[in-house]
């Protein structure tokens, strides 16, 4: 009798469970009563009345889905409308809107590479610019992270067509990158920029322009950047910002755009609300940031070591994986929702629970996180 | 001065416009008047006041945004509803909710294969499986296209862990993949089956339950499914079906889940409420196949050379991609829309004018089609 296909998958389980790294689903109730510090929603936008109410008019007028891929039925006028307005509100000349962030990730990546050109990546990048990378026919030099002196040798090395690729704010430490300095190396060297702008957005820059703005890199010649609009926009899809002969040119090269089906009607319309309200409304972006400036004082002043935040994200290693599970599951039962990230997903293998601030979060929300996060810390 | 970084891009824009290869995206207005031949909402479900109205129950209640990656807050008590309605519809243990139908695909090539797998992967595949083999480290060997006989001597040749994917529907040429041939195939040599049902949910099988339920190999050990919301379904999203043990694996290992912002609840919503109508209404998927036969029918009435379908969908081979393209543009002045497919889209070089059925057209729309394909066609 043959063997079962999927023997293998047992004993990888088995492994995992060994080693303490098992992952498993927790769906969350909608009256979720517990202090959120781990989404993404960082202007508290996902459930505001405006956002939701985008969302609700667009499905009514436009239907449920997009009914085809962007070059076929799925491009509709509120499509079109969110791409000017967020190129605009970003400072670019253009937007292509994608299904998610990961798939406008992979998409920048591959159409804007070829088999002869260097791609030089930070070694912290999200796992969609890996896979980006991974899918392109192009080389790969990985530097060490943060590091324009060692992208600026890589680029030396090569001397052709190149592409420099990094997060402007690195999902896992919340750190910002050089972008200032990056964009100057690569322009030295004829290269291109490619900025993951996922977490900047709403949180850095202008009234939350974004970490391209922030750092005066926006719409300059050879950069593109790429935005979620699942984190500060509280919805869900993916962008590409960028000259509009760039934009052209994935609409007519990338196969994420080419061959998935248009962002639903009610996620545009709900990241063009968020977009319309965070204009009117640019606090919301200064007030993320001192909520984050406050946690990490706070986290600091009982004591434990929280890396200083650059947006909105504060990571805390923990010494082991388990501990960093067990702290995040005893935070949750005492009523705080916290991130906490293992190997695979953490780079340097270190375990860390993760905080996110909210522009929503009153003193009092942050007091009770702060009592919470230290009443439970690992010992070390 | 250091050159333009994107300069080769207008190059590559100037080859385009020479070969007449250009794409240009038209958004459509919301009050379309023309009749849609070329969306893949083939049970006209995507503007049903139901679905709409899962949409918006679903908004409201839940949020405009999922807020976060699956495992960290981005699974809500509706993903998981329709998890079980999903795999519960199609035959299977398991299944798992992506935000796009080419994630869902990326993940299960991905997690299925190791460096030491042979993945068997039929020459008319979706580019999401093929993106998915590119990702793997695996070896692909490309058959011929739906030639069980050709999976059988690349099985023969390898002997270890194998993983055959196949497209149910291909999505250029509207023909099924004879999937329980390829199942006892894969099943001899203790190889997995991957087939990807994006064409054949809600149109193939009993009550539209999906091209594995029709060919009986639905929740076979060893076979895997991906489908996706946005067809059929009228929505966004996509899933992959199978085994609970499979199922696991992804959430522990596919980066496409682990890295990605949850679906949004608009889109899980509408994609329930459309499942649970087409439970009611067993009878949407034979109408589909039964307008996709009298269109083909009329077609080879006239005396053109249409594919017989399978399934939904309906292809025209053109002579040259500027007939396909200005056949299209004349159906659309003349008020009926149809999709057009050229290369690099068409994986054999042909361009094609693709009609899709759906289940809400009257005798009257077909006819009125059928005319206007004959008026418009290019003479030989
Ligand atoms: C840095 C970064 N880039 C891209 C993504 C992918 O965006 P999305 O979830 O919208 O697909 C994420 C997270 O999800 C991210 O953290
Ligand atoms: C065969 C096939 N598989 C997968 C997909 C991707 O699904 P989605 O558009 O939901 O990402 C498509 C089309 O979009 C398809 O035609």
């Amino acid at each position: 009798m043959p063997r079962d296909p999927f023997d293998w998958i047992t004993g990888a389980a088995a492994a995992r469970e060994r080693a303490g790294l098992v992952r498993r689903l927790r769906p969350r109730p909608a009256d979720d009563t517990r202090l959120d510090l781990a989404s993404n929603d960082y202007l508290g936008l996902s459930r505001h009345p405006e956002v939701i109410e985008g969302a609700v008019t667009a499905a009514r007028r436009w239907g449920a889905g997009a009914t085809g891929s962007r070059l076929v039925t799925g491009t509709t006028g509120l499509h079109a409308e969110l791409e000017a307005e967020l190129a605009a509100f970003c400072g670019f000349e253009a937007a292509l809107v994608f299904s998610s962030g990961y798939a406008a990730n992979i998409a920048a990546v591959t159409a804007l590479t070829g088999h002869d050109t260097l791609v030089v990546s930070d070694a912290g990048n999200h796992a969609s610019l890996i896979d980006g990378c991974r899918l392109s026919r192009a080389q790969t030099a990985v530097t060490p992270h943060a590091d324009p002196e060692a992208v600026d040798k890589a680029l030396d090395a090569h001397g052709g067509r190149a592409l420099v690729v990094t997060d402007a704010v690195f999902s896992v430490d919340g750190d910002a990158a050089p972008l200032a300095a990056l964009a100057g190396v690569a322009a030295g060297h004829g290269a291109a920029l490619l900025v993951d702008d996922a977490h900047g957005l709403g949180v850095l820059g202008p009234g939350g322009s974004g970490t391209p703005a922030a750092q005066g890199v926006a719409g300059g010649r050879g950069v593109v950047a790429t935005v979620t609009l699942s984190k500060s926009l509280g919805s869900q899809g993916g962008a590409v910002l960028g000259p509009a002969a760039v934009i052209e040119h994935l609409v007519n090269t990338a196969r994420t755009f080419i061959f998935d089906t248009g962002l639903a009607p009610a996620a545009a319309g709900a990241a063009l609300a968020a977009l319309r309200l965070l204009r009117r409304e640019p606090q919301r972006a200064a007030r993320v940031r001192e909520v984050a400036r406050t946690l990490h004082e706070g986290l600091t002043a009982s004591g434990l070591r929280a890396i200083r935040p650059d947006a909105a994200v504060i990571s805390v290693p923990a010494p082991l994986p388990e501990q960093a599970l067990s702290w995040a599951a005893d935070c949750r039962s005492a009523g705080v929702s916290v991130g906490c990230f293992r190997p695979p997903s953490v780079p340097d293998g270190i375990s860390r629970v993760r905080l996110t601030a909210r522009a929503d979060l009153e003193r009092q929300d942050i007091d009770f996180a702060l009592r919470t996060l230290a009443a439970t810390a690992p010992r070390a």
